[in-house]
């Protein structure tokens, strides 16, 4: 990530040889980032991304710019042949690994970042999502930001102010629990702001992304589909459990009789602001378990395709002795 | 925590009801907390705090107020009879899941908070136990903020401010690597602002401290503590091992120099700084394995005293149907 005008964030003690050599190295990456990634500015399309390799041994979900997609062409029960949880247990704890250890390096590297974006309809699993993914993340590089209804003060500044706010710093992974896609769905569905302004938004969040983009952020978008039925059991579920009565809200069946509204906005946004350097993945999501393996499969082949890297060392380091 | 003048946070679609509901009881418990907690506003040593349960079983290495300590007394090389990793490997799972469990009710209660600071030498392992003790937390409630050099805009404040802006959400558990205490540190250490200046911290870190506490947000310190030999082994096996040869900044060596410094103004900032409401622990550290399950206990048994609950659910919910 260049930072404007200055080079990566000097330890407490860098000497000033120190700081030079971590400017020069930040210099080099900075180059090499530049030659790797931007083709031209002027043509977003043609931003160079990390896109994960092509696995011919499963799905991807990925929705391609270009071929639109319809939430109910994608059944949620899909589960690619599994038959339950037991038989993915093994690869989660692999692709968790995975995560695990490129996070490492990603966060060593201090140079590049990943923006995770979640959405769902409630209940759809955002929260199990980054519990059963992440739990085995060092949450030192893992920062999880949850947008709820916005502050007045938010409500006072223009709608990207307060993701933007929270986008990644150099090194982390950063997963926003809904998102600035929200000022697409809850307020296109429920009218919270004229048609007019919220249909200008698509082009200010994809312009938005592909910004973050070429400062190095690589950014993927989830949405967990799960169905109608779907949802009314997991509801049910909530009310009939006492140790998950805290969570139901009556307010959410308020929203469940606007489902068809709501996935309107979900297929518009999706399919307006999937795009090359920032995918939406629509990942089917009745069974926890698959939901789970595909996210933690995707986002561990969206890292390795970054490739982070440990920096270089210090020059000159072959001639210190640490004194008693 | 009782927010200014409101009650939680409702969700996006909550009804007045569901709000009235959530008012009242934030009010309930804010009621209990007051209870709980405040004695006396003015006599900030009566506060009534979670005090970790005393265990008979282990050593608790807390520093108690009045009770001034010595860095040298406190032998670094301390394992309470256990001789290697695999003898505490189940002890700190089990830690560690019981921070899990407890976090996950601290969340979802989202009333108090947890505040965990780490201060240590150069190599101490202040990045080693993040991963050790909180790999397996849900980071959607955990925290993690790394304080480096201050930037232009957080010099240009009071010395506190860009601790404050970070301090916890309701819900959380915030993890401060180095913290406050920096400021009363290195800034010593090295003559950053003028003793008069420094010395007048302790009084505001003491006031600030009692403050996040009465906010029901509970303070922790630990001081992971090796020794001089220590550091060289460590800073040695950085500059033998090309992977960890990044993390050497030959800075480090200067601080080196400063150590009888920089202990003489740890201890001053321990003994006048660790109050019934917030601890400083000084953690033997020169063993990696016994430094994690000695703070993974410790937040552990603070936590569980805490005892987070679930809040309550909605009124009424049993006259409740999902409809189709």
């Amino acid at each position: 990530m260049r930072m404007a005008g200055r080079s990566a964030p000097a330890t407490d003690k860098a000497t000033d040889k120190a700081a030079a050599d971590r400017a020069k190295a930040a210099a080099d990456r900075a180059k090499a980032a530049k030659s790797r990634k931007i083709e031209s500015v002027a043509a977003p399309e043609r931003l160079v991304v990390a896109k994960p390799p092509a696995r011919p041994d499963y799905p991807r979900y990925r929705v391609d710019p270009g071929k639109p997609i319809r939430t109910a062409d994608i059944d949620p029960d899909e589960s690619e042949g599994y038959q339950g949880k037991a038989d993915v247990t093994e690869q989660l704890a692999l692709h968790r690994n995975r995560i695990g250890d490129l996070q490492t390096r990603l966060y060593a590297e201090h140079d590049r970042a990943l923006l995770i974006v979640l959405q769902a309809m409630d209940t759809g699993g955002k929260d199990g999502t980054i519990k059963g993914v992440f739990r085995g993340v060092n949450p030192q590089g893992c920062q999880v930001y949850s947008f709820k209804v916005p502050s007045a003060d938010e409500l006072a500044h223009d709608f990207l102010w307060r993701y933007h706010n929270r986008a990644p710093q150099a090194g982390m992974i950063t997963i926003f629990n809904r998102s600035h896609y929200e000022d697409v769905l809850i307020v296109r569905v429920k009218n919270l702001v004229p048609e007019e302004e919220w249909r200008q938004r698509y082009a200010s969040i994809n312009e938005f992304e592909r910004m973050l983009t070429i400062n190095d952020i690589t950014v993927i978008k989830f949405f967990l589909h799960i169905s109608r039925d779907e949802q009314k059991r997991r509801l049910e579920s909530r009310l009939a459990n006492p140790d998950k009565r805290w969570k139901f809200s009556s307010g959410d069946l308020g929203e469940r009789l606007l489902w068809d509204d709501y996935m309107a906005a979900f297929e518009e946004a999706i399919n307006t602001c999937s795009t090359d350097h920032a995918p939406w993945y629509l990942v089917p999501a009745n069974k926890k378990w698959y939901r789970n393996l595909v996210i933690a499969r995707t986002i561990a082949d969206t890292m390795e395709a970054m490739n982070p890297q440990y920096p270089p060392a210090e020059e000159g380091l072959e001639k210190i002795t640490v004194p008693d």
